[in-house]
């Protein structure tokens, strides 16, 4: 930990959810003066109470050097920034603002144009990992923007991640390396969900699915990590169906716009919206499993 | 090395392609006196060059302790044991089949029957592994079967295999289990062509993107694998796109009977075919991230 001096940059963080939250604590523990911001005030506090700067965020607007948004998309970052809280408008010339959300490349492209005539800088700076990451400060980041975002954003970065991509001078390239990322990701736990409950088709049992599976050819980071889940039957969210419904939606949209065929995104889109539709929405992602066991009469671990 | 000792078993391969060829290596290095088939007789000159025995495994047949199969498809297993060779009719009784192509598991569980019929033993033992992982010895196979095929096969198992899954015994697990893989490991071959085509219809470059997914949550072993052949635009086939043809065909015929429903196998199925039929059939399977660049009007490394 470094102690807190004059020099150190004010960094303000929006959206303290499993995320946000871990990431608030990391910046803390780097001895960063940080401003917790949410909808929901008890989280406010709970950082509060972990050391973050007391009154809300958006009266030291002013202060702030660096501010990250941690919001799940594109029209809360524009609800941020642009409206109810209005904070582009209170920042001082020169404050980098960091983008964490899953958009659209043309969406980080436009944002950025936005920010930059208004005098501020913008980082597009998906992030990647879980929340246990998120507050040790052990995040995954694929980012792209301005040397001087990078440079103003720099101690923040530090203190978040563990691994830092830096893949372009402009916002967009940050954003589209995350949804390549996510388009993996999505299709990787659809075809984990759907392997393994086809070896139960066929009589084989999933804990000796994911025993095998794990060290052959057809294994992935995502069956690694969520083939466990199946065969506890422990749909507790670590991350929710939901996201994918959204991160999916926003891999298909953009290579509608972009002229480019994306058929197994699609296809493994429409197996979480599946989920979503009948209930499943806030179960872990893992929970596209049970559309496959429904659809063939089956049953997994933990479904009644 | 072991010495050739009368107590050995005699070990018969049928099939000497790229791994077929590699495993007769590897039961002879084991000392194991083995003779090679194939319909390419300079294969099995090759193989006696090696160590294999003078004449025809068809002459020998009676002398066999253990059968390798390792052709195509049970088209080909069927027409080795019962059509022109009808080498079933020929072996000793107690010997043991073992059966290495990907099969439907209900295939393998009749053809257990039938050989069992005719005092022989089987072992449903699928392979996984290249052509290097099969001459050095160090395949992965997926087996089930009684006992007592175990048994008899062992030595062999043991020249060939780094990895052996017991998965059951009976046959119909092995080709289960195996078909579960190649559901998985196709699906992730045609993603990762998805995912860094549709990387460069946004701007980024597939030497990027696979350096970048490769330490993120989006990989899978097929993705580390097949990515750099992208990448090179090296098309060389390891794996041809033929094979996922045939692999993801017995998957989605499984599903069928099964009233399983695969969707993500049958989307992979398509590009696959896609791949096939535009004339990419002998290339490595990587290929198929063609058919995505075609279809977008973009150009990878090695496409004119």
């Amino acid at each position: 930990m470094s102690e807190i001096g004059s020099d150190q940059p004010v960094v303000g963080i929006v959206g303290l959810g499993s995320m946000g939250f871990g990431m608030g604590q990391s910046l803390l523990r780097a001895g960063l003066v940080t401003y917790g911001h949410d909808v929901d005030p008890g989280r406010v506090a709970a950082l509060q109470t972990d050391g973050a700067g007391a009154g809300t965020l958006p009266e030291h607007a002013g202060e702030l050097d660096i501010l990250v948004l941690v919001v799940v998309n594109a029209a809360q970052v524009d609800d941020v920034l642009f409206g109810r809280d209005g904070l582009a408008a209170k920042l001082k010339a020169g404050a980098v603002v960091v983008g964490c959300p899953t958009v659209a490349p043309e969406y980080a492209r436009s944002l950025g144009k936005r920010l930059k005539e208004m005098g501020l800088l913008y980082l597009d700076a998906p992030i990647s990992g879980g929340a246990a990451r998120a507050a040790e400060g052990k995040l995954t980041m694929m980012c792209s923007g301005e040397p001087a975002a990078f440079a103003a954003a720099r101690p923040a970065l530090d203190a978040m991640c563990e691994t830092l991509f830096e893949l372009g001078d402009a916002p967009g390239p940050g954003s589209a390396m995350k949804i390549v990322n996510q388009l993996l990701a999505g299709v990787h736990i659809a075809a984990a969900a759907e392997a393994i409950t086809f070896g139960v088709s066929q009589g084989i049992d999933p804990a000796k699915t994911v025993e095998v599976i794990s060290k052959s050819a057809g294994s992935s980071w995502m069956f690694q990590n969520r083939g466990p889940h199946i065969v506890e039957g422990d749909y507790t969210p670590r991350s929710a169906v939901s996201i994918f419904v959204k991160d999916l939606g926003i891999v298909t949209d953009v290579g509608r716009s972009s002229h480019f065929a994306t058929p197994l995104a699609a296809t493994a889109l429409q197996q979480f919206l599946a989920a979503d539709g009948s209930g499943l929405g806030k179960e872990d992602d893992a929970a596209v499993a049970k559309v496959y066991a429904r659809n063939a009469g089956l049953k997994l671990p933990g479904m009644d």
